[in-house]
């Protein structure tokens, strides 16, 4: 008697991409298993970078705080070069974050357990835990048309091996589910039963990685640093503590086994790569580190895999979709966006609030963001594993090339500049109303006032990962014939037609409503009464902001401009439940909203909720 | 048999004097119990205002966080006053905390058992819990004086009576403490077993007070708002959530039993309440709220205690020792801090590193601050009782008048401005070293930056309440000349007649050591290397700050020009253990710091430590 259940969504791999996907699942009340073949999660080592706009995404999921506690900072990055006596020397610091909207101005670096641990703490909250150690033996996938379409049904059928202690083989159990991803890294089992290729190219640099507490005279042990030396280059990677991690371009002879031509792991000793950090940090020292955490090698590889999604039934998000260099510190952040991005598309179509057509978007956005992703890695690799100019070799990278290139790429590296391209979701018609937000990237951060009791806040902490639509209602001035218009408004968003009741349902459980209105007044926080607003566009007394300084006058002010938003004029605009702008509109395009959202949303009238 | 036991300090009394009491001991390793004559912890209502002071103070036990994030902040106060209808309008805003140098420009609401769950959590943590319910039976102190000067004597004898389920006859138990707080709220009865009187007197206003959702047309309902009326004065303080608490002067017709002429609490009802609120509130209505939380009422008397302390064997803090109004928001507030200033000198006693004169410096600080305290409460509550000035009544106080007082006690009612008078541990002879930071009061918040990875860093999150004085170094611009006086300083500072060498102990577990060392350079961050001070002064990496922005540009610098510290020069500022600046010398003055320290610490030479 083999076990059979059926499950809303099947999560294989408890790894940064499963476990975001399910933390926002729970969230979201979807019913879900995440599975994992590892009996107990990651140890030491693996990807650890943080980047500015993976912040801003834990932070609307409640789950920054920890890191910015217990993470390392990176505020400057450090390019050393080499000088003319042939040691290396500092040709400059910049900013390690560049783009300068970020809300975060650094990366953070912890130990992937801890961004584990953080979503299981979480998932435990609400008593939910990873399913391990279960392997998955086989996927398949109804053909039948009426059942892929139909978002109640459960076409896809997965049999999972659990794995019991011994050798006692293992318990089959077979699991229908409606929806599954494979969040199983870069071998990744799903990838290769959908039959998905990866496509891009390895290269021929062979970097080692060292995890350790130096004790040295280099003066920027806990910046970020680039390394160029005539001995092979450096990134160094300050972590946790007084920890670091050093990236070290190695030398075919250090780590080749002469006689098969092929990579020798035994070759790779923290000893070695101690000994070739010490010629390329020359004339620094670097003495015998006290501890060692962990030591690897890697060859650069950069792909991308041909699909994303079956059927929009199974998807692969993560390692299984895109590898790369780990240097540019992408690897965690790619994984933990891609379901980022997913989750709350699957729970509105799972609670048949939007069209299956919804899901198609996740391959659209993500995959083309994988595409740049690797394009930038490669170029940035090639770059840095790149010998240095010096007056011996004229062909090599000069310190301005490498330096133009991280700065250009800032805004990409930094995750804040991710712009996914116009879609159902993404409709850039009226971007004129704001021309500085820009429809299609993440809401921008800025700091307003509360009008009911002058409290500062921060615009994305009221944009919560919650799968709700945030519908930010700029209404400028409210000079009495303003404050009219609005009310006008505010009627008209009360017809039945309007999209704010056709798409709306009352909240219930966790399941949320489609809709959160945030009120935002131009004007002096003194002379704005909240209570002047109708009770549509203020339903809470928290909702409703101006665009004035804080009682310091140190925080807050200048949206309006900043934004290019006119104060004449009442300017709506959409963020979508995982934070990215999707539509701006003036208020007299309301025809325009209602058409965005009907787009993928379903109407209460034209397919009722039981 | 009775039980006997002997301990290190006994607390008797477990709201937030003894438990800041309890956990600033616990942080130090220190031996002690704390008792309550409650089975359960404080409900809803009691104090509930935390200053901006207060909040600083709970961060540097890292306990602010939950606070900022759970409590309501009040940034503005409103005031109203009646108009020429005779119905209240708005006379003007003004910032609710006017002290400038606040790091957290606002104050704070939450319930009494939130703050008490702070601490008592931080206990648990520990492995320690509070003692209930038992009550105090007798208090004995020895008078011989060699047992009283003898650090290690157990002079103080307390008889418990552990209070038993049922009637039972409580179980006794024996005490035997080397010193005793008593936290035992107004009524206290060690402060009564001791024999200090409460000097002070009792005004005749009544007011009542209630917690409640409003429903109401208010437009300051959700900021500190002060209400003079005809018909009585108001004083609005927002809540947690959406609850607001009124405080609302009563006539004598509406509390008063008219045969006896007392108060007759049968008749403070919240439905009186609120019609009193309806009467003041007028023209805005204040209609039937759905949920009440609790109502009171009190009568106003501000008094202080003859006495803090019996041979600095027992002590008597919070409202043991001072009474006053709780419309100003102080109460929990002066509570915490009376212990916050005890702890660490009964902790540097215990370890028989300081003299047991240092414990005459509490009484001597804190009395003097309960003193001013109802002094200020007295002003502002006749004030604020007052009736307000109106074409009828032209003797009443004005807005002007209410608003002058208002802000002229900002420093004193943020508690920011708290100011301790010169003694052992109060040292104002170097002043002209550094203006601007005043000896006496708490170090200034600044945000300076990391030299080693460019962090921002407030200076209040180096000074954590562990024990130790805090050695600010001011060590300026780095010049070769400035670098080479500053490697002499280090040297001085080796020689064993040093402060830093005579007084200072190593670490063990969790009693700390004596002095934590915070270098401070001036100049810009691309040019300084941590590496270049000598090893005293960066004990870590993390410990070498810059006076210089952060990598935005946004946060830091200037705090040279603003402390008025000379960037050519050596400065030395010592914080001591609570945060409060209690010495400033220039580096060639250190004869004034070895007798600083000399004054109140015990050298290793004189009385070596076992």
């Amino acid at each position: 008697m083999v076990k059979e259940s059926r499950v809303d969504v099947l999560i294989i791999g408890a790894g940064p991409c499963g476990l975001m996907c399910a933390n926002a699942l729970a969230g979201a009340g979807v019913d879900f298993r995440i599975i994992d073949n590892r009996p107990i999660g990651v140890a030491a080592g693996q990807a650890d970078g943080i980047q500015p706009r993976t912040i801003e995404v834990l932070q609307s999921y409640g789950l920054a705080e920890p890191l910015l506690k217990d993470g390392a900072q990176m505020h400057l990055c450090a390019f050393y070069n080499p000088g003319p006596s042939g040691g290396i020397e500092r040709t400059g610091r910049t900013a390690d974050v560049t783009a300068p909207s970020a809300r975060y101005p650094f990366k953070i670096t912890i130990a992937q357990a801890s961004i584990e641990a953080l979503f299981i703490e979480s998932l435990k909250s609400q008593g939910i835990s990873v399913d391990r150690p279960i392997v998955p033996s086989s996927l398949e996938i109804s053909e039948d048309p009426k059942e892929l379409l139909d978002p109640s049904s459960y076409p896809v059928k997965v049999v999972l091996d659990h794995i019991l202690p011994s050798d006692a083989t293992p318990e089959q159990e077979i699991v229908h589910a409606k929806f599954v991803l494979g969040a199983d890294g870069a071998h990744s089992w799903v990838r290769k039963t959908l039959g998905f290729s990866m496509d891009g190219e390895q290269s021929d640099y062979i970097w080692g990685v060292i995890d350790f507490i130096p004790d040295t005279d280099f003066p920027d042990i806990r910046n970020r640093a680039a390394i160029h030396s005539s001995n092979g280059s450096c990134m160094i990677i300050p972590r946790e503590g007084d920890k670091v991690r050093f990236y070290l371009q190695m030398s075919d002879k250090d780590v080749m086994d002469p006689e098969t031509g092929r990579i020798d792991k035994n070759k790779v000793t923290a000893e070695n790569l101690i000994n070739t950090a010490r010629k390329t940090f020359y004339p620094y020292t670097v003495n015998e580190p006290k501890e060692v955490d962990w030591c690897s090698i890697y060859i650069i590889g950069q792909r991308v895999a041909s699909k994303f999604s079956k059927h929009e039934r199974v998807f692969i998000g993560g390692d299984a979709c895109h590898t790369h260099s780990p240097k540019a510190g992408q690897g965690m952040n790619a994984s933990m966006n891609d379901t980022h991005n997913l989750a709350w598309k699957l729970a509105q179509v799972l609670r048949g609030r939007a069209d299956m057509s919804l899901l198609k978007t996740y391959e659209l956005e993500r995959q083309k963001y994988a595409q740049d992703l690797i394009d930038f890695d490669r170029e940035f690799s090639t770059l840095f594993s790149g010998k240095p100019r010096t007056s011996e070799n004229q062909e090599g990278v000069t310190h301005e090339q490498f330096l133009r290139a991280f700065q250009a790429s800032g805004g990409f590296s930094s995750g804040i500049g991710v712009h996914y391209m116009p879609s159902a979701i993404v409709d850039t018609i009226h971007q004129g109303c704001a021309p500085n937000i820009i429809i299609g990237q993440r809401m921008l951060p800025q700091i307003f006032v509360r009008v009911a009791d002058a409290r500062p806040v921060e615009i994305q902490d009221m944009l919560p990962a919650d799968t709700r639509f945030k519908l930010l209602l700029f209404v400028g001035l409210l000079t009495p014939e303003q404050l009219a218009n609005v009310r006008r408004l505010a009627e008209e968003l009360q017809l039945p037609t309007s999209f704010l009741q056709k798409y709306d349902y009352p909240a219930q459980g966790k399941v949320q409503s489609m809709f959160d209105i945030i009120s935002i007044t131009a004007g002096h926080k003194d002379d704005v009464n909240f209570l002047d607003l109708p009770p549509t566009f203020r339903t809470h007394w928290s909702k409703v902001l101006i665009d004035d300084t804080d009682v310091t006058g140190r925080l807050g002010g200048g949206a309006y401009p900043r934004f290019g938003i006119d104060e004449t004029e009442i300017t709506m605009v959409v963020v979508r439940p995982d934070g990215y702008v999707g539509m701006i509109a003036p208020s007299t395009a309301l025809e325009s909203m209602d058409k965005y959202f009907g787009s993928f949303l379903i109407g209460k009238t034209l397919n009722p909720v039981e």
